[in-house]
């Protein structure tokens, strides 16, 4: 079967469940990520505190709708569940429109679009509609019967983590976040990119660094994990937060907070490998979970590969982010980005000359090439002999091969294949 | 009173002094200034040694003149101090042209203008004059009447000094020079702008630094204060020298010796928010002051905000640099400049987030702007929330609130109108 | 006599010989050049172990010809010692054209160019040839008569080795290649300039630096003598290698591997000296003996000053690198400019003002310029006081001369005698 497909299937089961902050969708969400990869499903209390932040009671909607006189439904939660403001307190009420409009939000542009709104950390309710219900509520006759079938209570906040061993005990963060009801790009793209990206990584042999796959609400669930697991994530160097990965426009990527981490050198030569446009957009406090895995006690270099990034694209935070914009083809593609640059990641690799005095006796080793000097495409322009000089000049047991590529500026199959070949005769010995 | 109407008054008060770098019209300057802070004199005594230097004899002039046979003085100190060469030696002698015309100075462009001429360090005398004059000179009948009546005697050098106290014991430098006679750019604007700066900064409730305010002869002062205070001196980072702040010309500012310190940045900032052009001057190791206090035993960051800087116009050293080319307005415009850097220099300030994991929950603070994310002219064009996060992020007990205005590009008000928010909530820390 | 006319005499004695990696033309050569320079001549013997190579054995080239069925020599070794392929084994024999036409080599494109060609570590035997040589063999009736008398025997690798001492114990490396036969500017150019510079060198009453000068054959001559002298070539910073130095173009320099290292900055300062267009090669690990000498266990600095630089010029390992190509004035035009660099380099000079608070009283020391202002051409377009205050300035203790000089973009020439001034009254003390 192919990725896309896969992919597809696993946006249509998706798509349709109400996740929140909290909540049973979440952990059905949860539950069917475990098809692709086991991952542990943890839950935190309502009530805990983390660092500035409560973990909030969880929030339950059966059913909501506002009807006229006659008892026709002008706006139906059954239909959309963006139609309730995430997290709105319930009610059950006739109302003037006057009374009810304050409460009801739609898009100042799109107009068949239905936005998303969330009310987390204030109690309030209110209602999402299109600029046609907008218009139908406003010319309704008489008052209107208001209803939000919601319950808090006492429960839990609840994430997925997966963790990968690797031959290094230093770990990649990779975070994607399950709280958006029914938007694909932003953020079931992520979730889904990010799950299918363990599964791959899973199937390896082995794995040259650690991963910590981490699948939580946005900001509450980010900052409750890294409470629960301080010490693990001061001491990540990267992290890679997969959202908004399935739409239709261009790849991009936003740069870690310092933009000479090589994290952000290694993205752009992903991106540059597959040779179309790209956008970079430099860090920034706004944003998603990087905001928090940037904060002073853990300044995580904290990356994103996107394609049609939040704020970005018009179906942003509305209904029509919808399964006609996103397609598993195109999480596909942004997918074919993460595991280009894991690769590049697994690539890194440090190296010592052997022979620190003098070069290499290079025909003694069965190493002078038969081609001599000449170019060769494969091997970015360069001869072989000349890529063998120049890894056995760098090659001092600091510098990471990736450094050494792009210093070079030729691609890292180049340099691992010659690399390979030198660390075969002796010449080379891994670090 | 306005500003420019004082300084005016004292620019009058002071412009006919002869001063020097030594002598009673130093100290008459100095005792006129206590008018405006209580200042300190400090006297140092003749043959003593600074340095590589040694303290000179003080030097007093009574008068001076060149008459022609016929009794007609054609040129008369009583008319310009100028018209002496600084630390001439006495002389009473009836000459030729000849043998007087070595000693008679004119300015080689300005026709009207007496330049002006010292002979500190080797005894010798001479006459400063227009070209009218000396072309009189030159056409004289007969010998010429060549009256010096100066006198040298064991004495001291003079110098002022302003202590101000702050909340924090590191020294803020700023130095003007008290031994140029009649001109009224170079040097009277520098002292009285230092003076009523002086008198400003007295005036506030509290400064966060404290200040040294210095009233010297160029050079030897300078040198002679540094030596006398060789451990505060070494201590200071940041200094200014005051100086041709009153020209009718362009604001501008000569950079400290090491181009990258802060203090260039402040200037350069509130340069530019005065709006208008200015000149940029790269530091030399020509021009006033500076030139001792970056030596290698200081190296203290020394700039200058100027108004025609001294080597540049056209008046420069000469009887033409007098109150039509500098007023009390202009001064009031540099002494602007200054405030507002003074003012800069004190906002000064470093802040921690007390949170340093995960983001500060806003809304339970009451942080979360009602304004949402909208932009505001009065935050740089950056919204409120936008502020927040980034200076969350940047608060991390080492950078200064201004390198963090500067980052962001904002104005430093909205910086501290934000920082003093969070601090009121407990968020940001002063440290 | 002319330089330029001794070096064409020694051009003319040592061109003929038949040098090689080892062997009896080589110590004919190092024998020649001890009439420049006491050079000691050393011998590793053939099977020493050193780094990564082994010493070859001695090959002896007594004659060698292919003549045709009439006993006509086609070629002949006598004509050119081009034409055995160096380090050829023994062989006659009678042959097809179509068995010898393999181990025959003409120049792609030049026609009347015998190539030159080396097998020093795959036993193989052949010729070089002309264009018209190749033809005339190819059109050969009946089998040729192949004869190459050569012989390996058990002996050693020769080198020349000449230590100038300086005032410093810290060397500068000046390395040469002597293995190549009968071509002029590679690389018999180079190891007459390099003997010259020594004479040059030795004829100076003393010298700041302490000289290194090596005769190798390239690459494993380079490898041996750095292994037989390892602790002293660790401990040098700055190292030459003078190759093709004699061509009819423009003179360029190779970069040291660190291209910010000062050596780079003294070579460019000495070719925009000369006035002439030049050519800037980057580091490259291609090259010559800097290859050795920048390897991890040294990574000396090692530049290379040339003139036609190797694989550059057409003539470039062909028998037209030669005599018409070479002269003893070209020679000697990049004699000048190591001359030059070796002069910069001992130029290189730390001094510290005696003098750190305040500025130095120039009067007092009679230092004061009498010309005051006055830009001086000879100062770079500066005054005299203005380098004063400069050096001053800078005079620290740590800051070269020479690094001083760039930075104010002086002549060397000036800096030296405005120090030699300020030291000479004991204000600049040299370190």
């Amino acid at each position: 079967m192919l990725l896309a497909d896969e992919i597809d299937a696993y946006l249509k089961r998706l798509f349709p469940l109400a996740r929140s902050i909290t909540g049973e969708p979440n952990r059905e969400t949860l539950r069917v990520l475990q098809e692709l990869v086991p991952l542990s499903i943890g839950e935190v209390p309502s009530g805990t505190a983390v660092y500035d932040w409560v973990i909030p009671q969880e929030w339950k909607i059966n059913d909501a709708w506002i009807e006229n006189t006659e008892g026709h439904r002008l706006v139906d939660f059954v239909n959309c569940n963006l139609h309730v403001v995430s997290y709105s307190e319930p009610i059950d009420q006739w109302m003037t429109w006057d009374s009810l409009s304050p409460h009801v939000h739609r898009h100042p542009e799109l107009t068949s679009a239905i936005p998303y709104r969330t009310t987390y950390y204030q109690r309030n309710w209110g209602f999402c509609v299109s600029a046609a219900q907008f218009e139908a509520l406003s010319m309704a006759d008489g008052n209107l019967h208001v209803v939000i079938n919601s319950e808090f209570r006492s429960g839990s906040l609840s994430y997925g983590e997966y963790l990968l061993p690797g031959r290094s005990p230093q770990e990649i963060l990779i975070s994607s976040y399950i709280c958006h009801p029914s938007m694909a790009n932003d953020s079931l793209s992520g979730v889904l990119l990010s799950a299918f990206l363990a599964r791959e990584l899973a199937r390896r042999e082995s794995r040259k660094w650690s991963y910590r796959f981490v699948f939580v609400p946005e900001t509450i669930g980010a900052i409750a994990y890294s409470a629960l697991n301080e010490a693990a994530m001061s001491r990540i160097d990267i992290g890679l937060v997969a959202t908004t990965v399935g739409g239709p426009g261009k790849l991009g990527y936003k740069q870690s907070w310092d933009s000479a981490h090589p994290i952000n050198r290694h993205i752009q030569a992903v991106l540059n490998e597959l040779g179309n446009d790209y956008v970079t957009y430099p860090f920034d406090v706004h944003g998603s979970d990087e905001r928090q895995y940037s904060t002073q006690g853990f300044r995580i270099n904290c990356a994103t590969i996107c394609k049609d990034r939040y704020y970005e694209y018009p179906e942003y935070h509305t209904s029509l982010d919808n399964l006609n914009l996103v397609t598993g083809r195109q999480i596909a593609e942004a997918f074919n980005a993460y595991k280009r640059l894991v690769e590049r990641l697994e690539a890194r690799q440090i190296y010592q000359n052997r022979i620190r005095h003098g070069e290499v006796m290079l025909s003694r080793h069965e190493l002078y090439p038969a081609s001599g000097g000449a170019q060769r495409p494969d091997l970015g322009g360069r001869s072989e002999l000349d890529l063998i000089l120049w890894l056995l000049f760098y090659c001092d047991g600091r510098l990471a091969l990736d450094d050494i590529a792009l210093m070079l500026d030729v691609p890292m199959a180049s340099v691992e294949s010659i690399v390979s070949k030198l660390a075969s005769k002796g010449i080379l010995n891994h670090v």
